[in-house]
């Protein structure tokens, strides 16, 4: 039987990776997020800190569908961050296909949007609650925090476009999207684990 | 107390209509969807077979948002389709006063954008599965499914330009989303009562 994934996208001081990884906890999954980073890395030979320093800062563009190519790249066509992505491509696939596992972020919705048992989330939040969440959590002084909530989402937005062509965030990608404000963190977390557990083969209609 | 309310949003063929009448059913609320349209008729006079045939035909334009007048028309000012969409908010705000309701469509989320205890969710599903509802339970011509979806879905998201200036189905305008495909009809019903008996009021947040 294939492995059972679940993949997050999420806006930044959602609560999305916390809830990811509570999601994972709960379901006995395993839990990636910047291990993935550090995965990726071993893969195209780059350091951590280097990846880490990279991660999400490509500029926008019109970047063509990069995993049209089958995931093949050369050091000396692609420029890091392109190859990076190739690289984080190739080992969300590669653990989606080992074991049962919570993946968030990393457009792993798309990467894995063929594979079957995938539970696509998009987790997102108020802007007050975001905020609340960035000071408490991520220790951004409170002038800052709503100016770093955008600038980030930004990032992933444009991100999620150059790699994807997708428009992130929206409903067409996922399976299920929750607001962390209506549920809380516990909240999100219960309802994932419901709608996982709910398995896509059992589903029927009933008559209208 | 506020009544609860659950709002449901919902492409062509996606089963939204459906989950909002098993969930009313379930929770015992009450469920609004043509009888809205019927209770607008009274309201401004027109009968509903006029409605039904107005209803969503508006053309695509940058419609001021037109609840910022209050909620106040005048038969001499508006044409017909404003002043049905007029005579619709004061409904779904009259009914949502007095009682706990799933409202269906009708641009709810909206409407009651600033209500207390409401859960605001927008349905969608794969084109396969909308396809497939469509001709089974619609009574689509197989042939025509796809070209009606579509037509059904650009009108629904130019209504709700129109009159909102919001973009149909964003995540940013709802609690939940889901994907009736995944889940199947039961599976969204449970999800969504799951996610209303969840009161907003109890929601606390986890220490990272």
């Amino acid at each position: 039987m294939s492995k059972r994934i679940i993949t997050i996208g999420r806006t930044y001081g959602s609560g999305g990776r916390l809830i990811g990884r509570e999601v994972a906890v709960k379901l006995g999954y395993t839990f990636y997020d910047k291990e993935l980073i550090e995965l990726a890395a071993k893969e195209c030979g780059f350091s951590p800190d280097f990846i880490q320093a990279n991660e999400q800062r490509s500029s926008f563009g019109f970047f063509s569908n990069l995993t049209s190519h089958g995931f093949s790249y050369s050091k000396d066509t692609l420029p890091p961050a392109d190859m990076l992505f190739v690289a984080q491509c190739k080992v969300i696939q590669d653990v989606a296909s080992k074991e049962d596992c919570v993946i968030v972020g990393r457009c792993a919705d798309y990467v894995l949007r063929d594979f079957p048992n995938c539970l696509h989330v998009f987790i997102r939040s108020t802007e007050e609650d975001c905020i609340h969440r960035a000071i408490t959590y991520y220790g951004i002084p409170k002038e800052k925090a709503a100016e770093e909530i955008r600038k980030m989402d930004r990032h992933r937005g444009a991100h999620c476009k150059r790699y994807t062509d997708r428009t992130w965030g929206a409903s067409e990608n996922y399976d299920m999207m929750l607001n962390t404000a209506r549920f809380g963190i516990e909240g999100c977390v219960d309802l994932i684990c419901d709608a996982a557990n709910r398995s896509k083969e059992t589903v029927r209609d009933i008559v209208y």
